[in-house]
């Protein structure tokens, strides 16, 4: 059964890519400014089209006419999050599925505020960090050193399936294997590369692209592991170019415009875990 | 007379690219965060000198040592706003010229009231923007998606020539052709290539580019058409050389940079419209 | 002696490069937002941790937790600044090493104030600019045209041991000729390439990679020493491999990636003078 649920899965994901390029949903960016560029760009690349706006005089008119809404908070600050909490409260209210990206929660007591305040008030489809992250925001142990590094005494599954039940929202949990669950399905991603670490923004990436799924597919947990299966794969093929980070960069952006919905099932490594 | 007009043209369009390499114009640049780094990076290649600023504080200040002020509203905000027409306000009154890039006018009621109060505020020398943006703003059928996508009911030759009439400014309107007209004179330009859509913040490139003619040039419809010709052979050539758009992206850089002046003239591929 | 004191230098920066590699330090930035995106890779390539932020609500819980902070001025407005002094001060109560970089100084009299002010109320470990810029700021004859250029009247080992003693810090100062002074030892440093010119944010890039230095080293002489040999070497190895800007760029980052700490010693062509 677990194979059906994997394949079923898949299959969604996969369907999900081709309808995003033949559909170029609009996808509503309020991100850091570390990763604006290469979000835009990476969302181009798989057939998307981004938008980035934050004014509160606009993102609830903006995200009104996206297919999804990404919200992330790598450099937020107060006016910032006033309009993440504007545009994702009206996304809700318009059924435009949302990804929260609560970058660094935990590093700081403002980050893990406003994290908890926005999963509360905005109640996104997706949530989507990296273990150490989520760890904390779940109320479970975790040590957070900045954006890109933690450590956490539970597995990202074990966390994933915490945050899916603690929030009532689908998690999407990275690390040396990833996790997604919906509260009912667990499924473990096993796609990546290591070199994916030596650049900034992989996991904003990642969150972008998933809102992209979100905007075609209704099954969370799919367009999830769509995203990461994606990401993942692109990647791998990245990494069989380029042994150096710059130029692993530039393949990797190639990679994702390159991958196939076919591949998406025939790369896989995914395995579903019944809860 | 047509191909005077053109020629005529595109020999000060020439001879403005050969200035911007011995002079290295400082052109002042309030755009958005999303293309701010690749903006900097092709003023910088052409040869210009870029600075960003946008602090109420010193926008005067700045533009007032600047040869050509970039105002662009990608990423807007109130304050930012504010800073623009305080720095567009004293450009014109020192006769710094400008242009003006409506990024996604039509998409929010907030982007287009902005931009119809900059260009009545601040009347750039240019106005630079794609077919739909334009359209919204000269009062012409359109549809506005988010930044990158549009649909209108006129060519991007009426769009500018209306443009042009409605705001006494050259207008330069890019699309599939695009077109530069100062009122008098109406271009068709063709360079380019498809994979530019595959990369955010080429409009706003183009945008920086023409400032950076313009900072040489009176002729603002020869900068115009030197920016967009640079930047459309760089393209054509770049695609020679990567068809995958992270890689197009490096080397769509490296052209501009490699670009002669001569080049602009053996190239262009421009055709004249009497008005 | 002049020879010694070079090689206890390399010696000490050579030391620091393999430090960030197993410490990989948090490096806390609040920097221009041109530039964030190259900060936070080239922090990663050299082995350190990037975290960018920059609200009020948070900058001295971040900053707790960083071994280095940057305060960089490039795109300030006053929310920034304020959040700068916030860092900088938390910085210097807690022994956090602090890097500024006072970009565009003496372009725009804000520009100037603000450095001035952050140098009084923050005394950073290490002030790193340009020559215009510092020269600005030590009261010495300069002209400054925008944030790229400008000319100065003396050299930039003059400048570097006339600002160090003005502010009680060690100044790296960049030119075609880079200077180090602490106060008591000054370092002219000859590595580099005419290319970094062609690139936006090749200073900031510096002056992240000397926070990296000062998170694992004391001597801030050394650990300025360590990143313009670093960053000089890398474009010296980059130049080598392209000869147009954008594909410089990704080399110069794979470079720094690749440069091993013994490199550092070997490659270095520094010299001290006595003062």
């Amino acid at each position: 059964m677990a194979e059906d649920t994997v394949g079923a899965c898949l299959k969604k994901s996969a369907r999900a890519l081709a309808e995003i390029k033949r559909r170029k949903p609009l996808v509503h960016n309020i991100t850091n400014y570390v990763v604006t560029n290469d979000t835009a760009n990476i969302l181009l690349h798989i057939g998307a089209s981004p938008v980035m706006a934050h004014a509160a005089e606009e993102v609830e008119d903006m995200v009104q006419i996206a297919g999804a809404l990404v919200l992330n908070i790598g450099t937020l600050d107060r006016q910032w999050v006033e309009s993440m909490l504007l545009a994702g409260r009206a996304a809700t209210a318009r059924r435009v599925p949302v990804v929260f990206d609560p970058v660094g929660a935990g590093a700081t007591r403002y980050r893990t505020e406003v994290s908890l305040k926005i999963l509360e008030e905005v109640r996104p489809q997706v949530l989507r960090g990296n273990a150490a992250e989520v760890s904390v925001l779940a109320g479970m142990e975790a040590e957070v050193l900045g954006v890109d590094a933690g450590r956490t005494a539970a597995s990202t599954g074990e966390i994933a399936a915490r945050a899916a039940r603690r929030f009532g929202t689908a998690a999407a949990v990275t690390g040396p294997q990833d996790a997604v669950c919906d509260g009912s399905r667990l499924f473990l991603v096993d796609n990546g590369h290591p070199m994916l670490g030596g650049l900034t923004g992989t996991g904003c990436m990642v969150t972008a692209l998933t809102a992209a799924f979100l905007a075609v597919e209704e099954d969370a947990a799919a367009a999830a592991v769509g995203a990461l299966v994606t990401f993942g794969l692109a990647a791998e093929k990245a990494a069989q170019k380029a042994s150096t980070p710059a130029s692993f960069k530039t393949a990797l952006f190639d990679e994702v415009y390159l991958l196939a919905p076919a591949e998406l099932i025939s790369g896989a490594r995914v395995e579903a875990v019944l809860l």
